[in-house]
Order: structure tokens, then C-alpha cells, then sequence
């Protein structure tokens, strides 16, 4: 079966809609998905930036949320501007990391990005990881625990390393048989990918 | 009659599908196009920055050429990867200001985007803009000088600057009854835009 590779973030605005339609596009698509959670924190402080484009250049920004607004609507999805952007999201990354290959992990990774992107709830906190697990019937202290284990914190740290080495520098990015595609926008020519540009 | 401003450089790899798409696009949506040239270098420059983030960020870079030839295959118009990018344009770009509501401006717009990213040739010679203009049965010699003049001069540095005071950020981007649509991937949303959100 084809797979699609979502190398993503919880603190990624872009990255929300993306894991939202994800699940029903991949299923109409027949491929298989691969959740690749990293940390876009260190990718940017590459580049010499601090913080999200969105933040540092404002026309930019603007016009993101407004755009953000737009999109949500247009696919019939929650949204609220997050009163803190972008929202550190380590615990519920290293989550994802930990149990990217669970069944249950489209539903906790929708679950993370709607309570930043629809409820305006932080999402780095033990409390809201573990109330998604929670709600997902999961041994939610015990996942938590793993989380947070030295193993779980250098897989993370490797995965987002990985990220850099591929040459992803933004998120949400999509691999299809090595052929990169960036942005939300673009999930449906990832999906639709057959190996030829023409 | 509805119409879409298209604030555009002939520098700008992105303005090219856009400029390309738009006629026919505009005409099945019975909207009415309003060219609006201006120049990305004192934009860029106002953000810090000395050339296109598509040449300081190497790996967006590198993921941008791979996204351009995807997209024209697409769309089914030709390209080439430009040896020199960004072309500088300041001359086509003052014809074009110049020119903005002539029946003949798609037709040199496209012509002067072709010579760019289809034939890799530079754009901002006398002989270039002459040549695009002759063909259009024009009378290249006196459009140039005309583009030259002081009073044209200050015109493009005059819209540059209304760009900027718009929080226009990149190009193409689309303005509809005010709403801002970034990017060649919104042009369907511009065109389709009917003052509401949802």
C-alpha cells in the first residue's frame, strides 16, 4: 500500500487543518499514513530565526490568520486564533513520537491540535495530554511517563535532526516516495502523487 | 462588474503561474483584472532582508524549483529553471505600470514572464522589453522612453510604496473588495471571493 510520510507539529497552525483532513483524504486516497511529529523550534533556530515567521514578520502574520480563518471555514472546520502562538508543544509531541504507530494516534493528534486551534488551551501541560488520552480510554500516567523518559526525549530529538538532514523547513511537509511537498495546500498533490511531475 | 487587483513582479517565480493562469481564469469568472506592477526588492529590504528568501534559505530554495516545475507541468505551461534568480525588472516593470489598462498589457505580461522562466533570458534590457512590445505591433521606441521618464519613475516607486502601506508581503497577491489573497495557490479563491468567510 502507498504511505505518505506527515512530518508535523502541534504548534504549527498550517499543520492543523493538514491533521484534520488527513485521516478521511488518506482513507479516499488509499495510502497508509506515517506520523513523523518534530520539533519546528530547532529547524528555525537553523535559519537564525527565534520564532515563526508569523510572528517575527507581521504583514505576514496578519495576513496568515486571516487566511487561517478563511481555510477553516471553507473546510468546515473549527477555528480561533490561539491567543499565544506558537505554543510549545514538546510533551504532546513527544507523545505522538512515542505512539506514532497506535491506532488510536489520528484521534490524539486531532485532539492536541483542536484544543490549540479551536479551544485556545495550552497543550504542553501533563493535564491536557492526559485528558485526551484519557478521552482516547488510555493508561494515560503510564503513556505520560514513557513521554517523558530519556529514551522517548533523544527519539524526538533524533527525529527532528532527521527532519534538518531531509531538508524540511517548515510544517506540515509531506513525503511520498522521497518527493516532497510543503504546506497544507499541497496534501492533495501529495496523496495524488504517481512519480511523474508531468 | 467584479474585479481582482494583481499586485505582481516579473521577478517573482510564483507571479509567473499567476500572470499565465489569470486571463482566462478572470474571463471564466467574469471578473475584470487590475494589473498593479510593483517592485518586491524595497518590500524585501523593508523586512531586513538583501535578496529573496528563496536564495537565503537554501532548502526552501531547493524545494521551490521542485514545486515550480511540478506546478507548470500542471497547469501545462512551460518552464525552465532561470540561471540568474531574482531577475532584476525595472524596466519591464515601468512599462507595465505605464500601461497597466491597455488591452495589450495580459499579452506583454506574459510575454516578459515567458522570456524569464520558460527561455531563461534576462528581462531587464531595452532589447528584451522592445522585443516583447514589437511583436504586440507596438511602438517599442516611444513606450520606452516613456517608461523611462522621470514621471513613470516615480510612479513605480509610488505604488511599491502603496504596496507596502497594503501589508503586501510577497507576490502575486490578489486583493478583492480589500480581502488579500497571497500566493499563485489563491488565485481560485480570489476570483471565487464573495465577501464572506464561510
Amino acid at each position: 500500500m502507498k504511505s505518505i510520510e506527515v512530518w508535523f507539529e502541534f504548534g504549527s497552525n498550517y499543520s492543523y487543518p493538514a491533521v484534520m483532513r488527513l485521516p478521511a483524504a488518506a482513507q479516499k486516497a488509499a495510502v497508509c499514513i506515517r506520523w513523523k511529529p518534530f520539533l519546528l523550534g530547532p529547524i528555525f533556530r537553523s535559519f537564525g530565526w527565534t520564532t515563526s515567521p508569523f510572528v517575527t514578520q507581521k504583514e505576514k502574520g496578519a495576513y496568515v490568520w486571516r487566511d487561517m480563518q478563511r481555510l477553516c471555514a471553507r473546510y468546515g472546520i473549527p477555528w480561533t486564533r490561539p491567543t499565544a502562538f506558537p505554543r510549545r508543544a514538546i510533551l504532546p509531541m513527544r507523545v505522538a513520537l512515542l505512539c506514532a504507530d497506535a491506532p488510536w494516534i489520528a484521534g490524539f493528534c486531532q485532539r492536541m491540535m483542536l484544543q490549540n486551534f479551536a479551544r485556545d488551551r495550552e497543550i504542553d501541560t501533563p493535564q491536557a495530554v492526559g485528558a485526551a488520552l484519557s478521552e482516547l480510554g488510555l493508561d494515560a500516567e503510564s503513556i505520560i511517563a514513557q513521554a517523558q523518559s530519556d529514551g522517548t526525549r533523544a527519539a524526538l530529538r533524533a527525529q527532528t535532526d532527521e527532519a534538518c538532514r531531509l531538508g524540511i523547513f517548515g510544517a506540515p511537509t509531506f513525503l511520498v516516495d522521497g518527493e516532497m511537498f510543503w504546506g497544507n495546500d499541497r496534501l492533495e498533490d501529495a496523496l495524488a502523487w504517481d512519480g511523474r511531475a508531468a
